[in-house]
Order: C-alpha cells, then structure tokens, then sequence
C-alpha cells in the first residue's frame, strides 16, 4: 500500500464516510486494480488537488449537479448526495442544486435526481 | 413587460453582464416565445429560488461541471465560465470544476471544456 | 393557486389524466417549488404554447421520440406513452415511433422503449 | 441496385428532396457499405414501416425532438428541419417541437437547435 | 422467411448463442417489425458486413466499450459480455475493455459495466 | 519528472506518435496538472493496465467505438483514429468499427464519426 493509495483513502473516508470501504471491496472482488484507480486517481489525486480551491461543500455540489444531468448514474448520485450531506451541505442546498439542473437537462433527468435524493434523506431521516 | 420577465433580466443581468442583451436578442429573433422563457423560466424562477440557499459562485460553478459533462453544450459552457467568473470566481476554481469532471465524464468531455474556458480566459486577459 | 397554476394542472390532466395529480403529489412531498414549476412551466408554459400550432397526438409522439432516444428516461417515457394514449394516438403509432428512433439511437436504447411501451400497454390491456 | 434499394432512394427522395443524391454521394465515397444501408435500411425500411401510421410531418417533427435532445447531431438536424418543411410542416411547428423539447433537454440542446433550425429558415427565406 | 432472416439468425446465433431465440421472441410479441429488423439488420447486415475484417472478439469488444460509455444499455451490456465469452474473449480481457472506459466516461458508466459484467461472470461461474 | 510520467509519455507515444507532445504541451498551457494526469493517468495507468491483454489494434479499436457513440467527442476520435492506424489497423477496420456502431448509437453519431475519420484518412493520403 503505497503513499497515493494512501491518501486516496482518507480522501474518499473524508467524502464518504463509513460507506467508503465498502464500496470499494464491491469493485475490488471484480478487478483489484479498478479499485486500487478508483481510490488513488478519482480521490488520491483529482479530489485532493481540487482541495486546493474549493471547499469540501462546493465539491460535492459540483459533483451532484454533473450526475443529475448524466441522467443514468442514480448508483452514485445517491453516495454523492450522502457525501456532500457528510461535508456540511444542507438538504435544501442539495435540492437547489438538483432543481437548477432543470434549466440544463430538462425535468426527466432532474426529477429521477430529486427522487434518488429522497431516498438518501429518508434513510438519514431528514 | 411583467414582473417575472423584469426579476428574469436582472437575474440574468448579474451572472452575464454586458452580454445578457445580446444573447436574449439572437433568440428572440426566431422565437420571441423562447427568448421569453429563457428569461423568465430560467432566470427570474429557477435562479432566484436557488439563489436563496447557493451563492452566485456555487450557483454558476454547479452549472459549469454540468457543462462540462453534458459534453456538447460549448456555447453555454462559455457563457458560464464567464458568468463564473463576474460573479467571483476564480480561474483556478474553473479549471478544478472542470478537471474534478474527469471522474464523471473521463478526458474527452472535460478536455473540450477546458479548451472552451481557455478561449474565456484569454479574452478576459486572465 | 394562481392562474399559471391552474392553468398548467389543467393542461396536464388533459395529458396524464387521473395519474396527474399523484405524479405531482410525489414530488411536491420533496420540493413544493420543483413540483410547482413542472406544473406551471413544463405544463402551464410550454404545452399550452405548443398547443397553438400542434395537435395533442403530435405533442406526446415528439415527447416519446425524445424519450425514447434519451435512453435513461424510463418512468417518463411510460408516462408519455399513456399521455399518448390517452389523447388519441393508437398503439400502432407508439410502436412506429419508437421504431423510426433506431434510425437516431440505434437498437439499445429503442428495444428499451419499446419494453417499457410494452408495459404501459398490458396495463392498459392492448 | 435491389428493390430495396430504389424504395429506399424513392422514400429518402421524398423527405430531402434535391440535396438527399449529394448527402449519400458524400458517404459513399468513404464506404459504400454505409451509404447503402443508409439509403436501404434507414429510409427503405424505417420509413416506410412507419409511412403506414405515421403522416409525413409527424415523421419528421418526431425526427426532429430526437435530434434536438440529442445536442450533438446538428447536421442532421438541420437535413430533417428542412425535410419536415418539405413534407409539410411549417415553420411555427418546427419552432414549438423545439422549444416543447425544453422540458425534456433543458435549454442549451435546445438553444443549439432553434439556432441550427434558423439556418435553414434563413436559406429557404422564411 | 427470406434469405436476409436465415442469415441473421444464424450470425445472432454465433453471438448470442442458446439465448438469441429468447431475446428475438421477447420483442416479436410486441412488434414483429421490430425483431425482423433487430436479425436481418442488426446481425444479418452489419455483424455479417464487419466480419469481413474483424475478428470475432473483436466485433464483441467494440460493443462492449460502446455500451459502456453509452450508460444506460445495461441489459444489452450483459447480452455482449455473454456473446464476447462465446466468441473466445477472457474475462479479464472483458474487464480490460470496461477498465479503459475510465478515459472516456469516467467511473460511474465504467464502474455500472463492472458490475453488470460480474452478474454475467457469476451466472458462468467465472 | 517521476516514472509514472515517464512511463506515461511512452505509451502515449506509441499510440499517438509525433502528435504526442504538442497535443499534451496545448492542455499544459491552461492546466500543468490536467496534462500531467492525461499523461500519468490516462495511458500510464490505464493504457498500461489495459497493454497485459488487448493487442494495441483492439486497444484503438475499442475507444474509436466509444467515441464514435459518445457523439460530441469529435477531436479525440480524429486521434485515436490516427492511433488506430498508427498501431496497424487497417482503414477497412476503423470504417468496419464504426458502421458496426449504427447497431448502438444510430446513424448521426456513426455518420458524423465517419465523416471525421475520413479528414484523418485524407490527411495520410490512404
């Protein structure tokens, strides 16, 4: 276990909370080095590189907007929903971000968004 | 001219500057119905509700990562790495938007959108 | 309740008929404002302009054209498929045009659609 | 050259009109293969399956919310704008199934689309 | 039945194997139309046309990836992973193919594929 | 220079041969560490990974697949047909991988895609 991995875990602990292992051990069964990637490349060094300018909040928010619009990805739209909920964005910040997608996937991909969400928040009870 | 339409424009008015004019004009053009919407659906309803719990950075840097992933929409990514910027943002906040974007779209969505915000960042002088 | 208000729920009745009001409760139970804007802009705003220069066949077959070749938009498609139904298309014409979409998103997407069609017209007993 | 072929020609002939020989012409240079089963497959079985409950201007208005959400096929766009007019569409309901495909897209595709459709307007004088 | 169908099938067979008859019977009941042209064009014409210059695992690969990308044809992905193993491609060869889709669609289509890819593993005891 | 890099810029050499480095030196302009993750990550990872069992003719062949379907990735399909070529594909194989395509993503994506691989082919006089 090098320095990158190592640091790609606590980023994504950071983001993910209790979760984050095991999800990656669902990818490790399948391919140990999409996993070992998934947390060196995606967290060990996009995320912490964009540490340097924006805030934990602003990272998750981004990241769900970009979810919302893909339309397909509802799997981790739900573990970013989560995610920006561990980091210290509000319920209504979370809903803000999914409603002004409307304006650039339409409601579709918006509202399947919004019920993912829900799913999220009931399970925190919120 | 009512009210919508009047809190639309000012809305559009502060994320796109000098520019809100002009783009709402080459529209209206063919579809004075779209242009209209445009204002007051896209701006004067969803922007000013979402302005309630999301700051004008956090507003416009949600929508450039989604931008960015939607893959197609340069035009209005250069709108909103604009708007962004008015707004306060900073390039560097822009670049890491758009770099975060590789975990969710992979190179060649977030390299046509970083090229896109260069052509932003080199008129502005930046 | 306003007049766009009114107006967009009536329009989306004529559309979803009975099943209008519980799609809309459930989102409203989430968002007041997101259900609030599907009501009057999607509905209120864009449908009853579109309404002026075309038929309600053709507002619901473009919509399950767009649908179908969107790929990831399932639980709206079928609503737009009973939509369709409901205001007069025949099942021949739903299956003509999903069918021509493998001209424009090849047979994944289209065999999808066609699926979930197939769905909307067991329950409907066609 | 097959029966399948000449219907196909003959349907493909009909929708564009004079420019559909060069827009083959163009493809077959690269790859008979394709340019054939464009012509064959596309229009000479596509099209005339849904010929038989679909009119010509909802076979083109469907074609075109498609290609609209779509946001990366204006080429194309712009080939079926023109063909819908050709069948009989007008102007007004080119315009209304692009901006009804606002709910759908949200509005940067369909910005991009009314933007192509004028291109056509403005060649044809409209 | 033509000599295109016979064709076809026999093509679709070499692919799908055992489960070909089933797929094509599901889409028949809904539309005869539909499943003629999912054999005699999508097998008969293209599978037969590209046969000439791909090799078998090949063909199976390049579908594999697009799919991948493409997001939401999970049920499609698991058909093309099963016909790659029929055809001669090793899992971890399948596993490869999805891994590079990182670069061109990021980690939730590639990390979705991963997933679907194992439920086909594990029905074959991989 | 770490060996991630250096191992990194190999493989994007074989594959992309003299372009390599102007193409990278473009992105460094805006964001040193956007190119220097295309390099490390991109194909000193990935390609890398993917190297121990596809041959460098699949490796191409599979992501000129994926960006024929994505649709809006035009630049990067000019390359990664170059890279096709470049690693012993044959013309007739990049064309074959691309009509193979009209099966998942329809006509305008594969058309469009044809179209920019042809500009690729002129430029090498094939």
């Amino acid at each position: 276990m090098n320095d990158r991995y190592e640091e790609g875990i606590n980023e994504l602990k950071k983001h993910l909370g209790e979760d984050a292992e095991s999800y990656i051990r669902r990818i490790e069964e399948i391919s140990p080095f999409f996993a070992k990637i998934n947390v060196e490349f995606a967290y060990g060094d996009i995320y912490k590189e964009t540490d340097k300018v924006l805030d934990s909040v602003t990272q998750e928010l981004i990241t769900v907007s970009a979810l919302t619009v893909l339309g397909y990805a509802t799997p981790q739209l739900k573990v970013h929903v989560d995610a920006a909920l561990n980091r210290g964005a509000t319920k209504e910040q979370v809903i803000a971000t999914i409603t002004q997608m409307i304006d650039y996937c339409g409601f579709p991909a918006a509202t399947n968004a919004l019920l993912a969400a829900k799913e999220v928040f009931d399970a925190r009870e919120l």
